[in-house]
C-alpha cells in the first residue's frame, strides 16, 4: 500500500467537516461543493516523481484512492506541453505553451476526473453511476465504467454530435438524449434516479476535482517549478479551472514552489457565459443563465455550475478576468490554429486561444509574461460541429 | 547539441551504403528500403532514460535527427501501456497488454513516423512533402508539415472517411481523393509530382521506420527490459511491425536486453492479406493483391507494400505469423473490447484483438506467455465508418 496523505473532505463554505471513510456527495447545509484535504507537511519530495508512471497517479500522495488497487487507469494524464514558437512569434508571446489535452483517453481532460471519481467510488462500494454531460464526460464515464464493471447511466442533449452517444453506448452505458441543455439533462436524471445510481455530477462529487488538479501539478513539473503567468482555461462547470488553481495551493503549502504569481482565466461561449457576466459585476455566484444559445463548443453550454462559487473565487483570489468568445472568433482561431501549429484544437480549446489573443491585444497579458493555454479535448468528436 | 550515434543507411537486400548527410529515398539498384544504422557499442546507459521527457525522442541518440532545433514535435510517443485484466482473465492470459496509440498526436501512431522523417527532412533542407494515405498517415503529414511551415500534399482513396480529409485541409494540406485504393493513389501522386515534393511513402523514405521504432523502446522499457513473447500488430505498409523488431535489434546490441523471445504477428484484413497469403507459401515477398475488398480497416487496405520484403523477413525470423480477420469480426471485436476494458478501438486495433483471439484459441498463444497487443488508432476518426 502506497503512502497517501488525504485525511478528510471539507465544506468550502462552511468548513463542515466530513470524514473520509463514507460516502459523500455535497455539503446538505449550503448545497456547496466539499473539497478533499491533505496533511501536506513537507515530508513528500518532488525529487520521488523521477521514477513515476508517466501519467496521473504520479501524484498517488496528493490524491484520495488509498489503495492501488483500486485504481480505474486508462492511461489518463501527463499529456505532452507544446511549444507555440509560430504562434506566440505572430503575436509577441516568447513564453506561449499548449497543454494539450486530447492525449487522455476517451479523447479528453474529462478522463481525469471520472478515473478519479470512478476509483473512489470503488473504494466505497459504489457499483452504479449517473451523469448529465455535454459529451465528454459521458464518453469517460462509460468507459471507465465499462473498465470497472460498474453501470453508467447518461443524460446528455439532444444538440450533442452523435459519437458521444455511439461512444458512451459501445462502452456499454445507457444513454438518454434530452431535449434542452446540460440542466435539463441533470433535471431529468434527477427524476429518473431512484436513488441507486451515484451522482457524479460535476463538483456534486468531491473526486473528479481531485483529478482535474493534476494538470495544475503537470503544469508545474513540465515547467520545472516555475508556474506560469497565467492559464487560460476553457469554462463549463469549472472543475479544471478550480482544480489547478487548488493544485497550486497544495504545491505551495508542501514548499514546492515559493509563490503562485498565476492568474486564472476563463474563457465562454458568447451564447452562454453566466461566469463572465458575474464577473463583470463582481459578483460571489453566478445566476442561471437564460436562454443558452446553440454553440460548437457544446463543453461551454452550462448555464448554471454547481461550483459557481469555487470559480468566482478562483478568479478573484488569482486576479484572473473572464473572457467571452462567439462561434465564429472559434472557428476563425481552429483554423489559424491548424495551419500554425498543426493542432486541430477542440472549439473549447480554439475558445481559449482567442481569449487569450483579445487579452494579449489589450495588454491584460503582457509580452514577457509566460502563458499556458488548455486544449481540453479531441478535435475529431466535434467534426459534426464543423461542417 | 546532443550526442547520437547515427552513422549511415544501408540497402537491407543488397547492404550499398549510403551516407548520412544527403538525401536518400530507397535503393536505385534493386527499389528496396534504406534502413539508419548506429554506432551501438554500449555506451549508452538506459539508466539516463529517467530524465526524459514523456515522448518518443527520449530515445534520441538512436535516433537519426542529429540537432534538436530540428525536431518537429507534437508530443508524440510514450502512449499507455493498459493491462487488460478483465479480458486476460476471460480468454486465460495473466500477462496481457494493450499499447494505446490512440493518445498520439493527430490520433494515430502514424505521428511517430511522420515526425521523424519531417525532422530529418528539416535537418536536410526538404520543404515540400507528398504521400499516398489511408487516411491517418496524412493527418499526421499535414499537421507536421503545418508545424514546420512545409507543404503537404497528400492523396487518399475515396473511400476514406470524410473526417482525414477534413483533418488535412484545415491544416492547410492539398488533399487529392483519388477513385481506388492507396496503390492508386500513389500511381496518380507519382504522375503528378514534377520532382519538387519530398515523397514520404512507407519505407519509400527511411526515416518513418525509425520513428515507428520508437514503439519497440517504449515497450521494452514499459515492460521494464523483459519483452514480451508476442507482438500481435496490424499490417498495412508494415513500418510499425519492422520497426518495432528492428528496435529489439538494436537493444540487444546496445546490451540492454539479453535476448529477444519475441514473436512478430502480422493481422490482415480478410478483403486484402497479402502478407497472409504470402506467409502460408513461405514466400519472401508479396504479390500484390487483386482486387481488395471494401473495409472499415482503411489503414489495413494495402494490396502492395513497399517494404514487403522486410515484412516477411520479420514474420520469419522472429518465428511470428500473419492472420486474416473479416469486417464483422472486427465489429464484435469492437464492442466486446469496449464493454470490458472501457477502449474504444479502431478497426485495425479490434483486428488485432480478435487475431489474437484467433492465435490464442489455437494454442499457438500459450497461456503462460506475455503478450502486447497494439491499438494504432483513435476510434473517433472512424465513426462514418460503423453507423
Ligand atoms: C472539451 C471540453 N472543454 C471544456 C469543458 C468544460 O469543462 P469544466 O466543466 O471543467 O469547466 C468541457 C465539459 O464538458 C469539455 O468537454
Ligand atoms: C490505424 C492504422 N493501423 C494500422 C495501419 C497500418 O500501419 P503500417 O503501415 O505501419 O503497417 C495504418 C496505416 O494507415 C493505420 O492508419
Ligand atoms: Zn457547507
Ligand atoms: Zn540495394
Amino acid at each position: 500500500m502506497s503512502k497517501n496523505y488525504y485525511t478528510h473532505l471539507e465544506c468550502h463554505e462552511c468548513g463542515t467537516v466530513y470524514d473520509k471513510d463514507s460516502r459523500h456527495t455535497f455539503c446538505p447545509d449550503d448545497h456547496q461543493p466539499l473539497v478533499a484535504k491533505y496533511k501536506l507537511d513537507n515530508f513528500w519530495s518532488k525529487e520521488s516523481l523521477k521514477d513515476r508512471p508517466a501519467n496521473m497517479w504520479r501524484y498517488k500522495e496528493v490524491l484520495p484512492v488509498e489503495k492501488e488497487e483500486n485504481r480505474i487507469c486508462l492511461g489518463e494524464g501527463f499529456t505532452p506541453m507544446l511549444k507555440l514558437s509560430k504562434l506566440g512569434g505572430k503575436v509577441g508571446q516568447g513564453r506561449l505553451l499548449l497543454k494539450d489535452e486530447s492525449a487522455n483517453p476517451t479523447g479528453s481532460f474529462k478522463a481525469r476526473g471520472i478515473s478519479m471519481a470512478l476509483s473512489k467510488a470503488k473504494e466505497l462500494g459504489v457499483t452504479a453511476m449517473c451523469i448529465p454531460t455535454a459529451g465528454n464526460a459521458g464518453s469517460a464515464l462509460s468507459a471507465y465504467c465499462a473498465k470497472a464493471g460498474m453501470e453508467a447511466h447518461i443524460f446528455m442533449p439532444e444538440k450533442t454530435p452523435h459519437v458521444f452517444q455511439m461512444d458512451c453506448e459501445i462502452m456499454g452505458a445507457k444513454v438518454t438524449k434530452v431535449d434542452g441543455d446540460i440542466s435539463d439533462a441533470a433535471a431529468l436524471m434527477q427524476k429518473e434516479n431512484d436513488g441507486s445510481w451515484f451522482d457524479v455530477t460535476t463538483l456534486k462529487e468531491p473526486f473528479r476535482l481531485e483529478g482535474k488538479k493534476t494538470m495544475g501539478y503537470e503544469i508545474a513539473e513540465q515547467l520545472r517549478w516555475e508556474l506560469p503567468d497565467v492559464v487560460v482555461y476553457p469554462t463549463g462547470g469549472g472543475t479544471g479551472l478550480i482544480g489547478i488553481w487548488k493544485a497550486f495551493q497544495e504545491m505551495k503549502d508542501m514548499g514546492w514552489i515559493d509563490k503562485i504569481p498565476t492568474r486564472m482565466v476563463a474563457v465562454q461561449g458568447s451564447g452562454c457565459d453566466p461566469v463572465v457576466q458575474a464577473f463583470q459585476k463582481g459578483m460571489d455566484h453566478t445566476p442561471k443563465y437564460q436562454n443558452p444559445a446553440k454553440t460548437i463548443a457544446n463543453g461551454l453550454r452550462v448555464p448554471k455550475a454547481f461550483g459557481d462559487k469555487l470559480i468566482m473565487k478562483t478568479l478573484y483570489e488569482s486576479k484572473g478576468t473572464a473572457v467571452s468568445i462567439t462561434d465564429e472568433e472559434m472557428k476563425e482561431g481552429l483554423s489559424e490554429f491548424a495551419t500554425q501549429e498543426g493542432v486541430f484544437l477542440s472549439p473549447e480549446g480554439a475558445a481559449v486561444w482567442m481569449g487569450y489573443k483579445k487579452l494579449r491585444s489589450e495588454n491584460w497579458i503582457k509580452e514577457d509574461e509566460s502563458v499556458v493555454l488548455i486544449n481540453t479535448g479531441s478535435a475529431y468528436k466535434y467534426v459534426e460541429n464543423l461542417y
